[in-house]
């Protein structure tokens, strides 16, 4: 199953699952709303009318929890000579951060800001205390996200949040695909275009931790609840651990793209306030 | 004004404004509710019937953000030999970190449980972007907070998140103090006890950065809403940099204060699941 958050030409939004090339509207306006109220089993039987022109856009606009894990890729790590880690390294955002398939992403002027892409992890039932049996059961589907980062502000601490939680930096969509359709542990392509140039390649295979894995992992100290979104970390290729280092600028297009997903193509807008 | 959520001793719980020494309802059922509902300025016309037999409770039960601060208090950091910092550090919590005044605070046995004492500024007008003064202008108020540490998972990687999100770990209240009756930037003594031993003793006056300039400082990049929190980090004393180290066991008593606010006391209880 396909479900997104989709706006029809009059800008009104519905949750909404794809059924034979059409998009036919949920009882619900978007996906965090549509998971917080009806369990992803009983999504089909409640498909309506077709929703003509659908856009896909922002399809989880409310979670209560962001948790987004680093430094999850094999063959990224050890690329780097370190070891793989024990424990999964976890920061947090928040709803604000989250902005639509094709939104610009609007920063402003002066800020070094750098790509990520990430395949993110939809939670369809409460967990707390699961082991991963439980926490693949309670996983709704996957989505693909791009956790753009402000590297200068990142590394102005210890701590990483700073530079990852600005409002609506980090794009996710365009649709969430149950995992009956996909299975990131098995294997699918993750890719991040600049301005049509790939500049990160690698498969969802090769997470140190994964979607299981962490979902158990954090539900051990913080309940998750349908609609959360747990972001999965990002292989080798950022801007930040290039010689020389790239950033991305005014009017770049990023891509970011997972096989079997979806495509997110957001723009960066750069601004004086 | 002094603000807070009470339960009657039907368990009913509602907001409250102490008038005279004694609790008067206002028209929500905790201040997070209030705070998105109503300008802090119209609260006094609104007290209600009197709440005989009243107890504080867990005043902010639903923030969309709760920002905390680390490693700001000059006299500590001076002492420890490092510089000043530049730019706050910051970290994120969830609502579900949070828990009332008096209550238990449940935590598994094996983990290293430690204390910090904290002022917690509460937000009470939507500001993005905004300087020092118009922070000034968008906090409702204070209260006391104790950002409880799992020291083993917050250092089992860089990130501290997962040593500081564990649901209900985090006592604030019990109640909100208003800026005309608290000024925590001119001095305000806050102390941490265990079992009635002093452990932390400092004044909020020595903070690096005050409330006004963190609620400044993380609007340049996230909204902040009406009950959102900002934590402002703890000062010297907490049981990981002891030596030896100490931490809280089961049945501990740690009680939090602030002159001219209020006082926490919660007992640690570790199980075994």
């Amino acid at each position: 199953m396909r479900l997104a958050a989709v706006a029809d030409p009059t800008g009104r939004t519905t949750a909404a699952v794809l059924e034979d090339g059409t998009w036919r509207s949920l009882p619900a306006p978007d996906l965090s709303t549509l998971l917080r109220t009806t369990p992803v089993a009983h999504l089909a039987r409640l498909a309506g009318g077709v929703v003509e022109d659908a856009t896909p856009v922002l399809p989880l606009p409310t979670p209560t929890k962001v948790v987004c894990c680093g430094l999850n890729y094999g063959d990224h790590i050890r690329e780097t000579g370190r070891e793989l880690p024990a424990h999964p390294t976890l920061f947090a955002k928040y709803a604000d951060t989250l902005v639509g398939p094709a939104d610009d992403i609007e920063l402003p002027r002066g800020v070094d800001v750098d790509w990520e892409a990430e395949l993110a992890v939809v939670v369809g039932a409460e967990i707390r205390g699961g082991d991963e049996s439980q926490a693949r059961a309670a996983i709704a589907g996957y989505t693909v996200a791009n956790d753009i980062s402000i590297r200068d502000w990142q590394y102005r601490t210890l701590q990483w949040f700073q530079g990852k939680a600005w409002d609506r930096s980090t794009p996710i969509g365009p649709v969430l695909v149950t995992p009956d359709e996909v299975d990131p542990a098995a294997g699918s392509t993750i890719t991040c275009r600049v301005d049509g140039e790939e500049v990160q390649r690698a498969s969802t295979r090769t997470l140190v931790f994964d979607a299981a894995a962490l979902v158990a992992y954090i539900s051990t100290f913080t309940v998750l609840r349908p609609g959360d979104i747990v972001l999965t970390g990002t292989p080798g290729g950022v801007g930040v651990a290039r010689d020389p280092q790239r950033f991305l600028g005014d009017g770049d297009v990023v891509e970011t793209q997972i096989e079997g997903i979806g495509l997110l193509r957001n723009t960066i807008r750069l601004t004086d306030h």
